[in-house]
This record gives structure tokens, sequence and C-alpha cells, in this order.
């Protein structure tokens, strides 16, 4: 598909009549599919849902497609315990189209063309004007979060009235969501849906934490750690960056090939490893890398990313979810070698400001974005498409909604 | 003292002899009074040691002015058991006078005045060469390093003949030491030498943590955690680029006083509060400090130093020498929150190329360098001196060689 070629002539035909909503669902419920999640590591029930009106500041929209990230995967096993709330919608890698406005929502209107973000931007607290951080005061990313802002209550329920929980300001696991409006991005109109919908979460998170986080320049090298989604997100970013050495790491050799085609230069299995890997790409560099990436939520990859850097001004981005107590496995005194870590959030982009920019790298073809979908399922598949990234088959697998 | 007035006309009267060398000493061995460690924390022993010339590169130094760090203290009680190597000669903040120097030094002359600087630059090696670090390839601090790098041997010995080893590329307890060239900073002959001894270490290290690593700015907040010499150098630098909150906090009350003096404008004493210290500041600043500077050297203070800091854009830069086993206290997942920690050695200054720029503002009066000198005394009183640092009576004690 060339990327200027827009959401209404190709992958949303489907679904063209949302596109010129006739208002006949504004200030109603809809009843709607929705793949409901009762319990830890259950199969999801994909079931009819009642979505109440958006209230004031909040949109609804149509979901058109969603894919599957690793954060879904996790908060449906509840690995983390804190964050068990069920019966719950998954969900926030995803593309659609505003259905209704709340009072007071300027920014958005029926028809448009959306990719939910589950960091938001209100673009008026102290953090949203602050350069230093893309974390808003109340619409940052919060696992805990499982209701609305406006009422601390859902907008989702089941047929008997009960609640169904939200999920990472998002849900896109269901025909129609309520979102923040303060977490939905507009898309030009003819942005591609299909492939918008990983602006969502990982690619953004992988590209900006490159472009944004660590600014990694021609010439520089790097070493990424778990060639997942976001893994492979980082290679690309790297690549048009220009850096010199793009070094993946994973102990899944096949992902050595998905690597290739986006740009690792080289490859390493640390389980066909003699030594320390941090060890190999000192040998590799000549000294380590300026910049690693940890893709991967572990603590002994965490400490391997951290040394495989230089010392003197290498940087280590923490983009994994470390489900584990372990605290930083890095004492002190070794900062004083001049590595450093930090995390990125969604990649350091402002959602709403920033990420239309993106979108229009994205849509000239600066960003490939193609190579990250590696399966197209409907949305009653849902559960077989879990397996696949469970199974590290799939990269991102989308759901036609 | 006026800060325009010069070495000659003051602090140094008493060695005016050395300033006009004859020549007498030049590549012989000189013999000396030193203060020698034999066993961890055992007395110092002032006793005449033989110092051989300056090898290739070197230069042999007069020691005028030596002052007392802590980490002088903590590498005379041993504390770091890798560290340990005996007989010794400790000390690393001095100034003095280029007694003679070795094959192909070039850029100081017999004569010179002088600071040691215990993180040397080279001006060569690609560290030296980037500007995103202090931390010399071969010159840069090495606790381990107890002889000098052309020869691995001592340039000290006893009147026997057996070898005392270096400490922290300066030794500089001593009336003369012998020193990489990398590791010495020319002065203006102008510049006092008595105040200018503390360039070596404590104010460059607190000042250079404010300027150069957090880059402070008018109207930021910080917290100092730790009121010794270098916190109290921390406070100095904030004051100077016009901090609004410099909140210093020390288990010592006492140290409330010198704290005002230097521009503190709150003081936390942690046992007298009945709540987690990070706490007190989140209510003092409305949400945490733009930048806290831990100067102990203790896991919990650090932690505390860490969620004292705003989400988002807190920064935590690490002084404090830590000896415990413990690795960060802190989650990978509270990086997320956008609080970073970074370590900064020598205030992050290049010490050869950009302290001469610093001594140009200490000379000025920028920087109160006389606070920090709280005593006086002679070389033979060391071991007193090290009892008034131990008991936390002392900020400086300058001791007269």
């Amino acid at each position: 598909m060339s990327p200027r070629m827009g959401c209404l002539e190709n992958d949303c035909a489907k679904s063209c009549s949302i596109h010129v909503d006739d208002g006949s669902t504004v200030g109603k419920v809809i009843t709607c599919k929705a793949a409901v999640v009762y319990a830890p590591g259950q199969p999801m029930i994909v079931e009819d849902i009642l979505v109440a009106p958006p209230q004031k500041m909040e949109v609804r929209v149509k979901i058109l497609f969603s894919s599957i990230c690793h954060s879904d995967l996790s908060a449906w096993l509840g690995k983390n315990e804190a964050e068990r709330v069920f019966p719950r919608i998954l969900g926030h890698e995803a593309s659609g189209v505003v259905e209704s406005v709340g009072e007071g929502v300027g920014d958005l209107k029926p028809g448009d063309h959306v990719v939910p973000i589950f960091n938001g931007e209100c673009g008026d607290c102290a953090y949203c004007k602050s350069e230093k951080t893309n974390l808003c005061k109340d619409y940052r990313v919060n696992p805990l979060k499982s209701t609305m802002i406006n009422d601390g209550k859902c907008r989702f329920s089941s047929k008997d009235g009960n609640p169904i929980y939200h999920f990472l300001n998002a849900s896109t696991f269901t025909q129609y969501t309520v979102l923040d409006s303060a977490c939905v991005l507009k898309l030009d109109p003819l942005a591609p849906l299909k492939t918008m919908t990983l602006l969502s979460c990982g690619v953004s998170t992988g590209l900006g934490a490159v472009w944004n986080t660590a600014d990694v320049q021609a010439g520089d090298t790097i070493a990424v750690f778990g060639l997942g989604g976001v893994g492979l997100a980082v290679v690309e970013g790297a690549r048009i960056r220009g850096a010199s050495k793009i070094i993946g790491i994973d102990t899944n050799s096949s992902k050595h090939i998905k690597g290739e085609a986006v740009g690792i230069t080289h490859f390493i299995n640390p389980k066909e490893l003699d030594k320390p890997v941090h060890e190999k790409i000192h040998e590799m560099t000549g000294g380590g890398v300026h910049y690693s990436f940890e893709c991967v939520g572990h603590p002994d990859v965490l400490r391997d990313a951290f040394l495989s850097t230089s010392d003197g001004w290498g940087l280590t981005v923490v983009l994994g979810i470390h489900t584990s107590p372990t605290t930083l496995p890095i004492h002190p005194m070794e900062l004083f070698d001049g590595r450093r870590v930090v995390a990125s959030v969604f990649g350091d982009f402002k959602g709403k400001s920033q990420l239309p920019h993106f979108a229009k790298q994205c849509m000239e073809g600066v960003v490939k974005l193609d190579e990250f979908i590696t399966h197209e399922m409907e949305f009653e598949q849902i559960n077989e498409a879990f397996q696949l990234l469970i199974e590290g088959k799939s990269l991102r697998c989308l759901l036609r909604l």
C-alpha cells in the first residue's frame, strides 16, 4: 500500500458507514462487541457490552483496528497483583474514528481519524508545559487506573448492568471505547489507519527512545536487548539516524531474520556465547556501545545492557517492564564510571503535540511501519492472536474490529 | 585576604626560597618530611622519606598546603579492603610549586604554582577529546592505583629503601611529591595558593556538580543531603546560580549555621522529623525539588534524595562515596516516573582545560573559598587534624607543610 493512500480508499472499506456518522448513536448507549477478561489468564470472551456516551472532555471512538502489545499480555496474565481488576477490556494500540465527543472537547469532532494514546497530554499542566517531560499530571500512563477520571466510574458495562473496567487510558479490544480527549491523537485523514495503529505504543516507544531520549546520532553504536516489537522499533529508529553498528541481542535466534530486515548489523544469542554479552559487545565495539536499550524487563539483562555501554558516556535506556521486585542491579559507585541509565515512556513523545509530526514521517515512508505487522486476524480470533504473541511467533498481530 | 593578592606577598612567605629554585635538587633524590600510614586507622607517622626525581611526563612538586578530605579518611581507615595498600602517603587536596619536571613535560616548569588534580586530563585520548566526560583514559581517578603509571613503581621510599605507595594520583601529605603532569593544574602566579588548595577536590566537586552536571538555573530548587565540605560547595554553587530554595539536610543540627552562612534557605534534621525527609521536601516545594545532591554515601539517604525530586524532571546527583555493597535502592519501574540519578566525578570539570577558568572565578570572588577553611595547623599536627574531621568539627583543616 502506498503510504499516501488514505483510510477511506483502503483499509477501512468495511467500516465506511461509520465515517459519515449520521448522529443516530450520539448521546445514546451503544451496544457492541468487546473482548472481556474475567480472570487472569482466562480466555477473553467476545460478547455484547454497553458503552455509555462520552462525558465532559471525553471522546467515544469506533475502533477499527487494534494490535496486541506485551503490556496487554502482562495485564491479561495479572502479573502485577496490584493491577488485577476484572472484568476488564484490555488493548491500547489501535486506530479508529470519533463517533461523538463530550462537553468541552474542542479539538476533535465526529468522523476524525484517531489513535488512542495511553500516555495522554492535557496541554495545560506544569508537566505538559515543561520541555523536560511527556508525563502529563493527570493523563500520564497509569497501570493502576481502571476507571474514568471524571467520575471514577466505568463507561463500559455488561448487559445486566455490571461495570467493566478500563485499561491504560485506552481499552481498545472493543468496537467502541470512551477515551479522555487528552488521550486521543487526531490523524491526517489521509493517514492509513491500519498502520497508524502502531503509533499508539510500540513503534512510537521504540523510535522515540532513539530519537528523543537517547538522541542517537549518525555513526553512533547501539545494542538492543530483546528484538520484539519495541526492540525492532529501536532498530528502525537507529537505522534511520545512521547508527554505524546496531547489535541485536535475543535468546531466540529466529529473531535474527526480522532484525536484519529492519536494520541490525550484528546479532548475538546469549545462549550461544561463552562469555557475558557485555564482554562480547566491548570486543565488537572497542570499548562498548554509545547506547543500549533494554526491551526485556529482566534485571540480569538490564545489568548486561548497562555494562555493554562505554564508560564515560554510555547511556542505557530502559523500555522493558520489570515485574520482579529486584532494584536496579547497579552499584552507586558504578555510576562514577560515567554510565547512565534512564527510562523512556512512550518514546518521550508528547502525544498530542509531537506525534502528528511523527505520523507524517510515517506517511512519508521515513519509518517503515509495514515491517511490524506480521499477522492480521478477525476480532473474534483474539485469543489465538494472544497465543501467537506468547509463542513469539508474531510481532504485531492486527485485529480487525 | 583580598582575592587579588597573590601567593608571593602572602601565604607562601615561609616558603619563598622555593619559588626561585636554584636547581640544586633537580635530578636528585630529595629527603623530606612526609606523613606515612603503616596500617589502617593507625596514627600517621611524620618522618623523613626519599622522593625520587620525576620521570617522563612527571612533575615533582613542593607541597605548601594540604587539606584533608573524607576520601583521605576512608583510605586511612582502610574501609575498602581492595584499596588497602600500606605504607602509603595519603592526601589529594593541596597546592604547591613545581620543583622540577621530567622528560617531555611542556606545559609546566620549575617555579610554577600548581594544584594536584586527582582526576587527570592527558588531553589526547578519546575521552579527553569528548565533550561528554571528564574521565581521562589513563589518568582518571582510580582508588586502586598506588604506583606511577610509567613503570608501576613508587617515587617514595623509606630511608632504608622500601617503597611507600602513592594515593589517588596525588599523595600530598609530604613536602615533596611526584605527579603525572596530566594531574597538575597550573595556576595564575597571582592566585592565593592557600585557598586554591580547595580546588583540588571538594569545592570543585561540589560547585561543578551544580554548574556542570546538573546545570542548575536561577529559580530552580535544590536539596543537599549532607552539609560537609562537598555539600556546602553544592550550596555555594546553587546560591551563585540563583536557586530559589536551597534545602540543607544533615543529622547534625550545628551544620545549620555554616549552611546558612554559605546559602541554605531551609534546614532539615531528619532526626527531628516525624516523616520521611522526601515527604517534607515535597510539602516545602509543592511536588519536589528540581535537583538533589547526595553527599553522604548511604543507600537510605540516596533513596530519600531520589524521591525528594519532582517526578518528570528530577535529577539526583550522587557525590557521596558508597562503601556498602547495596545496589541502587531504586526499582527500574521507578525510573518511568522521569526521575534520574547520575554521579559526578570532580564536578564534571576537565581538570587542566576547564579548571583555570574556575580558578579565575575564585580569584575574582565569585566563589567564596574562605568559608571552607575552618582550621589551620602545622603539618606535624596531621593526626589531630584527622580527628577534627572525624568528629565533624572541621570543614577543611589546612596543613602548612
